[in-house]
């Protein structure tokens, strides 16, 4: 996976991935209006017109880009009939050729581990018939628990040729409060990059590892240390728009072979209508507005090489 | 909902949890082949008979115990027909006065936090209404994001009046790779033990904060101090039984007065009746034999008062 991830990357000419968290603040008044209409007001009305809403947006941009990533927390907060539109998504972007990085930052011991892994990247056994369930191409991996609850994914990456990112350093404000701490004088996110690049060793595609990690836009000086200590690793990268990091911070991510990152942008791009600089879009043309800020995030992410 | 669980675990006398973990294989056999007639080889028939199953467990032993634990990945490994299972068990649970606590470890930043809160423990609005989609009473969640991570958790514990264990110090092997740590001396546990404190303060019950801590119990040692540097913190105790903790190792959670700790059992209850002291009970009384594991559990605990 992390092959074709690469190479729709190339093909596409587009390092990004586009953040599919659709809060319901960002769904069109006539797309919410018509789910209620159908449902009342009620979670599967939430979980209707998150669906549709997001389609729209899939079929806009799927020509340009190489993959999404779906926040299941977005999903999940509508309970039951969320879920399904997060399956929904996931199933509809595979079928578009796009790769799902499902964001779910899920991480456990042992056993629950693979219970995620198994869920989200694997398959069950009942009876004698293996069964997928939410069947995403990449998850992005929670490492508090250490070695023994990463690993449990790495089996699972390396059977179904899946692969994950591991949080290293995360984009927002107080991330330094514990991934900063200095160990032996070294902050603790070195420390996890270090156990990223020993997991994914194992486990390689042509050029890069099936264990990625996530390092945040709003610190390049760290991401361009992380990149050295992770060379094989790709890494993505959340942060850049709205969360305030520019595409001159994303150059230290990447590797001379203008590979090794790919840059998330989720509000800035599926909420592009809601921008003075798209506003002509207007509410209706919410996914014309969506491609238009992924041609111009392409255009300001190529720059850099 | 602290007060709330206090006041069960006093009723029942019963400082427990029941974590419902239901693995695949723990399920009785003539249960998962009655699903698979009814729905064949699919995920619906997992769901189905993990939902069966649970069910009987929980009719057997809610009169004995104060609260269960459902660990999500057990039913999240199932697809949509898994998270159905799990929203089934958490309603009939709290139907019968039992105090849920999700074991979900989110975590994330921001408005992703947030809609994990609302998921989980709070609401979302729909339209003009409110929905409450999985409605658990407890969550269990992951710092590793820092404080603006956990503080929409916090805030929507406030609102609602409900909480959150978050994860201090875990049970497995390799939990000290990144939460032993040192810095300036100290384990980096003790860093996050100190911020769930003061996360803690601002949100208390009556004489317990709704912001707890995950403290494993096989490590006691460590329990010990960081019971000192929580004093108003309940802590939940994984690991006891089958992961190797004992009832001795489990002393140093509690405080003076008998309370502050609250001890989880999974598979050593729902899986008793593969022991060999609970043979005689057959799979048909599995849940006979998880009943007389509580009661044998609860001996145990309450010899150390």
């Amino acid at each position: 996976m992390i092959n074709r991830l690469v190479e729709n990357i190339r093909k596409k000419k587009a390092p990004i991935v586009v953040g599919l968290d659709p809060m319901l603040s960002y769904v069109p008044e006539f797309i919410l209006d018509r789910a209620v209409k159908e449902h009342g007001e009620t979670l599967e009305a939430a979980g209707a017109a998150v669906w549709e809403y997001n389609k729209g947006i899939v079929d806009a941009v799927c020509d340009e880009i190489p993959a999404v990533k779906p926040q299941i927390a977005m999903y999940e907060q509508f309970g039951l009939p969320g879920m399904q539109a997060f399956q929904k998504t996931v199933d509809y972007c595979r079928e578009k050729g796009l790769i799902v990085i499902g964001d779910v930052k899920r991480g456990d011991i042992g056993s629950t581990s693979a219970a995620y892994a198994n869920g989200h990247l694997g398959s069950v056994q009942v009876g004698g018939t293996k069964c997928y369930a939410f069947n995403e191409d990449f998850i992005t991996v929670n490492p508090y628990l250490g070695s023994d609850g990463v690993s449990p994914f790495v089996d699972v990456c390396r059977e179904e040729k899946k692969g994950i990112f591991v949080l290293v350093k995360t984009s927002n404000p107080s991330s330094g409060e514990f991934q900063d701490q200095k160990v032996d004088g070294r902050p603790l996110y070195e420390i996890v990059g270090e156990h990223v690049a020993r997991w994914g060793a194992d486990c390689m595609g042509d050029s890069y590892s099936y264990v990625g990690a996530v390092v945040g836009a709003t610190y390049p000086e760290m991401g361009r240390i992380l990149r050295k200590i992770m060379p094989k690793t790709y890494i993505l990268v959340p942060g850049y728009g709205a969360q305030g990091g520019t595409a001159a911070d994303l150059k230290p991510y990447f590797n001379e072979d203008g590979l090794g990152a790919i840059v998330n942008s989720s509000r800035g791009i599926i909420c592009a209508y809601k921008q003075d600089k798209y506003a002509g879009f207007g509410e209706s043309g919410y996914a014309e507005a969506a491609r238009q800020a992924v041609l111009d995030m392409k255009e300001d992410i190529n720059r850099i090489f």
